[in-house]
């Protein structure tokens, strides 16, 4: 199983952060300071030049390359690295000024004045070009320093814009996509309420004060504005590939972002890199929250398949959440070393040092307004540095993974802008973190995939509210079933195809009848005070929010509902089709049934955690292995010391300790062990 | 009595539904499949032609018919009506590039884009002449068909628009009515804070941006909006009546729909028809929303005074509802029927086949995506479809009422808006419903009828929060009690004229203290927290909300608070005037007051239900007549099995079977029983 | 100690309040009413003109000061006198459409259309020459007429207008404030996020389209329209006092508005007025809600330490309130009362007589719409007449306080738009009259001050959330502890500049850590639900919203916390410091350890109240003074009947009666008493 590295020539755990020297230009005294600071903090790789772009080009066309030069040669010299930034999500106020047309327009038909950050027009044909010429420049100066290792390209892209220009783009990708107006007025089906189109002209995107009643319009919109995204991303990497493709190119994703499906983005990436902000409370709600975060690394590592970037984090508190809350002793370093079991080499922090003033001068840094390293935060930040130090064994390792949890952008785009159901909250995040869940505390390795993935190598695909399938997945689902495969669907499957637009002949769609052996006939959504139940393996458990009517039709009825006028029907049902199974749970539960119920098919395909012992509530264990060793991460989310106990023989990763029988965690401690596979 | 019928060319109970074939135009299969159908359900009147203008003129002065002319022969050909629709709801596309002055101008000032529906500008010349057009042509081609029994105008009139032409429109309208700036000025009390006009042109009607804090102008631009769309629906109707004057012409209405007097455009109608679309939710609230949905069918009754039409309604689920939840067994024809004991000939569905894309997919219809009438919920359509045909006897006959309530537009504007008592939410409606609450229960025919119908005919009158009265109102309900009339007021009577001017000389205004014989000196808006009581025969009601100190000056004081430094004051009184008398209740109630003085003085004028037995809480009967025989409803809300008796002789007038005796009504049973007068 | 009266040629408490005549011009019934009314209310000064404009200019250039003539002529023959207001806070139509520049523009970059009051742009060289001119005419007109005894400045100056001319204003304001960009780039960060600015025009007032996330343009933006309405309001006074500057000249304020330093405004000012709108609710928080107005009362005092005006309250309901709860018996008398307790000369009313139409005609008024003085209202408003006629000695008396209460503007508005902390509530006005409380409960003289203000005149100074602190403040605070004086800071103290700018080197800034003798290392943004516990002089106090991690650098720990990770780390320290004392209290109480803190520290500094008895809660004691006699309001808060007693010799100010021993306060009674000081 071979390593894949972030950057061959830095084969180590990256620690480090956004760097923003060109804030202390007029503090040599500071810029010094930080370099005897990275060093005791243990960081190696600062991230720079992200919003840099007023100090590298501060009017039209003259450069200043001065601060960067000296920046890198500075990290360099002491040792560090630099993954160096495009500087295009934030531009220069000249550059606003006298091209107007680079300014977003709102959906409300206004242009945006001047001001905040990620707001310029995807498509302008001029800011791409200014774009192009301080990527390119920067790439000829830097693409060689042997201090850079991967290239960091813009910042969290994110928005749309509804200029004259992207609806024009938008009309194109239209006219690429369905051929004909005929083909798209048929799956948007615009008779209904008059809306055919008769000229590609009169398609304008959703906005408040136009078409809002589409869905297969809105659907097309948010596909549009991913497409536009990534085509302006390509236009960005371009010239950095042109200078050096040796140096790997990444763009820092937000994690389930709604706006964009990233997938999509990630074809483009040599490297995936997230930044994570978990709302950590110090209560009981943590370890879902752990659970929760969990699941959203590994939807980052099978973008590629790869190890990502833990590319923000924050050391301490995260400005803008409702309360900035301390992190509590232990929770840093957990925090950090989690995204390293999940398949992170790097920990990195936004940012390094405070700045003095705008809206992110409270945000968690390194090194403090106080300017020095006497601080908690720091030596927790120290702290996790020196571990990292020890960890180059894992680094490139791969994880394996005989679950699979399916995420879609597209299905959840069309999922919550059904109108049905319920109405407002469908709830969709919760309800597949919920299944996630019932893996993560069994501590099983589970790959978060999309419609795209192969299926064949899992034994287990679970796939909560699979609300959009297209006939291409439809019948890739049906042939991983019968080839052996186990699936397990929910409530509002198969109900609409790839536009949003509604199967006829019955719900799940097609052919998924025959794998499910099911016929949907409705789904009842019920109000938030309503409680029906379901009746399984003797036990009563509660269905709450949706009821789906189902028929079997030659699936075998294992669950059925005990109130309401279908007490008796069937609510969850299991079919063998080919050499594989189909489970159905036509309602939702409230956690139980779907614990119980993955542990129970866990069991039935022999699918088990690579750490033997008891996992307590809270306590979870994940693993990585480059073939011959497997690594396992024992962390502990809860407040309390917990114990559990191995039959295997592990040593410690940092120290070589061996470790078998009884092992304690402190609160909030994590644990890397190790053993030949 | 005449009976009075929607068309007396086909003297039966309507069955059926919007029916788009135009968005099936490739699926001739389907089409046929529809007609199957629509013989199993019951259905014999389809709507048609709603939102087909894209299909009707697909280009500008390219007309093609065909489809109507298939659908109206297929549907006639099956034993159906046609309702025939205009389909100005919802325009082309073209239309709006060629001519954007159609599009609405909100009141942010901006032009709306293309989109959505029932959104274009009622004054402009241009989209008026284009649907006199289409309407001229559908009203020459099929006005004579004898499939077509109706013409439904438009859908849902809704909404108003601020562009030029409509604001040089108000202006003209403010003019006509008030004849001079001194008139206007004087009514709106413009020498508040400077706003006295000097020219017409100064006055733009109420914006968030501009004008928001003059009560004359609010009021008098709502009435303007229902003058204009109504203005717009009689150019409408022209064309129609031009080619045939005996079909009737309705527009489907939206209860009480706050942006329209929909008294003004009953005016022009020849039968009038609603879309009602209560929120069952199968507990506890739902016999009091039986009772506010069985207001509502008696305020369409009461617009002409005759049967009306349930022009939409759905067989399970309003998509739009926050929650889908289906409709419990029974529940489906017993909300059928009570639009039908309130007086509609009608019982019609939005829609009847579910389209495939867009906002209204999952809104409930006859026939499902699986498109077979294996479903639950065809089944319960055919079920009503086969009991509708069995009440030929019923069609056309009237109601009899000896008690009215008042509902009346401006009444609820001026009291809505105004700036004082409890400032956001003044409970009007939830007020109005909870007396005719009582009288429902009670299985007491009520009218709700506005300011300009006949009192005389009635022997009480319960008028709400009837904080607007103009001086003809004054007269008129000072002659309806000197003659003998019984009438019942609350706080906030008399406070304005009907421009929002408030009396002079004390409240309620003008000669209504003689009438009330009581001085209302002040009234105490409660906070959510405070509770008075009133001292009522013996017992202590809860007072909330508002407790006025009203002082007798000729009335009884039958009622007195109990607490609060107005203790021991007036809070319910009486007053014989003439032959007549008139309560006030000068304070709020939790409803047990009002249920309870209802009771009393309906026992008083010996006022009965037309069905003799005890009433359990959840069933009512409601009654029609031709003045041979009476048809009395017997209706059951609850989810459980009631008990009543009668010592009448009834049969059921589906089958003849003579009932008498106890009655035991299953769970949300309806049981149709007549008798002869 | 000098009296200072409001104007020396009527050295009476003032009563009455505005009057609309023009309103009435038809009436000239109702305007001799107003003439016998106002006799009987005891009302000796009537406000005019307010928003007369429409009246006095009904046409560009002519002019009718007729009603004027009469109005002033007949207030003046009955006795009384008046306030005579300029118009320029509601403009005619005519104005807004012959000149739309002088049309507000929004944040949205919309200028709005004619309505409403006080939204004309306060740059608008048009506006400004409009209301010259009519100013001037007034000037002319009245300032020598023995009636008129002050001047009414507009009406409630608030808002702030986007316009060209307004921008442009703010850039000069910037230029003349930073003097290069360098400075400004500086102060404001912009190298963050590449805000740099190149040049003045690139800099735009923060708005939702543009800019939003710089704290530092944010607060510049605030102080403009602060200077820039302030420069407004100069202009508007220019002429009254070239033809009459013994006329004195005031504004209504309005308490604590955030949207302008009232202090900047003062300076401009002769007298101060403000209008107060308590919401009584007649439950346990009216104590508060007593303490929380006591608090505005003296802030308004202190702009300019002597007597001011209540200009506006009301007699009942205020109608915008979102329940109009009539007032209990007592309540008018106790609030009229408690302004002058705090220094107010005048007891003035929004309005006379009631409006008949637009959104105030339900404010409560003196004349009710009934018209006739019957009413429980009217006679309020005679009593609190006929009692205010008695207390000439108190006119113009002063106030004497130790101990002072920080609220400065710009330190709420950088505080309450801090990125951080608790996000969306800062709690800022709660916490500081948490503190002011413990001072009014006590029967505490406290005056409210700002930066500016002299410090060394206090005993003590308390300055909850002093978040924002110059480096001239730091000195200031540091010289008056050094000195002698005792000094209360809480968390968030001295983290930033004037500018929003981060002190480096450790919070709080500068030479305070040496003052508080702690270094401040963190702050513990703490959910809603978590508590945190101080143990102070044996006793366990609860601790919440914020914990700040604070070390000792020479400051006595007196407090510590229980619990969490920082348990036994300092919460509470003092330190001397020169000759004075200063407390850091690193946590947010719920109340209690303030009160028994501040308890404690007054009596250390033997800072005792002018009514030697005690002070049942509900019930407290404020005095004025002119420095023979001490005059104290003991005011009874409560709904129930308190006893006190006292052992000094007072006699009732109203008619001498000797007052000793013990004493009986009726619920929501007054009493006044004086003796020699």
């Amino acid at each position: 199983m071979k390593k894949q590295f972030i950057n061959e020539s830095f084969p180590h755990m990256l620690h480090g952060g956004d760097y923003n020297p060109d804030q202390w230009l007029d503090r040599p005294d500071i810029l010094a300071e930080d370099m005897r600071l990275m060093k005791l903090a243990g960081c190696n790789a600062m991230t720079v030049g992200i919003f840099a772009w007023a100090a590298l080009e501060p009017e039209e066309g003259k450069f200043d390359f001065s601060f960067l030069d000296q920046t890198i040669n500075d990290v360099y010299q002491n040792g560090g690295r630099i993954v160096l930034s495009t500087p295009s999500a934030a531009r220069p106020a000249w550059l606003s000024m006298k091209y107007p047309e680079i300014l977003r327009t709102g959906e409300d038909g206004i242009r945006i004045s001047h001001g905040r950050r990620a707001n310029h027009c995807y498509t302008s044909p001029i800011y791409r070009e200014k774009v192009a010429t301080v990527n390119r420049l920067l790439a000829e100066r830097y693409a060689h320093h042997p201090a850079v290792i991967a290239w960091h390209i813009s910042n969290e892209y994110n928005g749309k814009c509804y200029c004259e220009l992207c609806k024009e783009a938008f009309r194109l990708w239209l006219r690429k996509k369905y051929g004909t107006l005929d083909a798209l007025n048929h799956q948007w089906w615009t008779s209904f309420w008059a809306h055919t189109y008769t000229d590609w002209s009169q398609i304008d995107p959703p906005m408040p004060h136009g078409e809002t009643s589409s869905n297969g319009l809105t659907l097309d919109w948010k596909r549009f504005v991913t497409h536009q995204t990534t085509d302006f991303m390509k236009a960005e990497i371009a010239p950095l590939r042109a200078a050096n493709p040796a140096i790997p190119v990444t763009t820092n994703m937000m994690g389930t972002y709604d706006g964009l499906d990233y997938r999509v983005l990630a074809k483009e990436l040599d490297v995936i890199s997230w930044d994570s902000y978990p709302k950590w409370e110090d209560n009981e709600t943590d370890i879902q929250k752990a659970s929760d975060t969990a699941l959203v690394h590994d939807l980052n590592r099978c973008f590629l398949h790869k190890p990502f970037m833990l590319m923000e984090s924050t050391p301490s508190v995260a400005n803008w959440h409702e309360y900035s809350k301390l992190k509590r002793p232990g929770v840093h370093m957990l925090s950090s070393l989690q995204a390293v079991a999940h398949g992170s080499d790097t920990v990195q922090y936004f940012q390094w040092r405070k700045g003095r003033n705008g809206i992110e001068k409270y945000h968690g840094a390194v090194v403090d307004h106080v300017g020095h390293e006497h601080t908690r935060v720091f030596r927790d930040v120290a702290s996790v540095g020196a571990r990292l130090a020890k960890l180059d064994g894992i680094v490139g390792t791969g994880t394996v993974s005989r679950v699979a949890v399916i995420h879609e952008w597209a299905n959840r785009w069309a999922l919550e802008a059904a109108n049905g159901f319920q109405l407002r909250d469908k709830k969709y995040g919760k309800t597949r973190n919920a299944y996630y869940h019932a893996l993560w505390k069994r501590g099983i390795n589970t790959d978060v995939i999309g419609y795209e993935d192969v299926f064949s190598k899992y034994d287990l695909i679970i796939a909560p509210m699979l609300y959009l399938v297209s006939d291409e997945l439809i019948a890739k689902m049906e042939a991983y079933v019968k080839e052996g495969g186990t699936i397990l669907c929910t409530y509002t499957t198969g109900m609409v195809n790839e536009n949003d637009l509604a199967y006829l002949g019955g719900f799940p769609g097609g052919k998924l009848q025959e794998v499910f052996g099911i016929w949907n006939e409705a789904i009842d959504s019920l109000f938030p005070t309503d409680v029906n139940g379901v009746s399984y393996r003797g036990r009563t458990y509660q269905a709450v929010d949706y009821c789906e009517i189902i028929h079997a039709r030659g699936a075998e009825v294992r669950g059925t509902y005990t109130s309401d006028f279908y007490a008796g029907g069937a609510a969850f049902t299991v079919n063998n089709y080919g050499k594989g199974k189909a489970y159905y749970q036509a309602f939702r539960d409230t956690g139980d049934f779907c614990d119980d119920l993955i542990g129970e098919i866990l069991q039935s395909l022999g699918i088990r955690s690579d750490f033997d012992g008891p996992l307590p509530y809270g306590v979870t264990a994940h693993s990585r292995t480059d073939g011959e060793s497997v690594f396992v991460f024992l962390e502990n989310y809860s407040k309390t010391e917990k114990k559990t106990r191995t039959a295997q023989q592990w040593q410690t990763v940092e120290d070589g300790t061996p470790i078998t029988g009884e092992i304690t965690l402190a609160p909030h401690e994590t644990l890397i062990l190790q053993r030949p596979c």
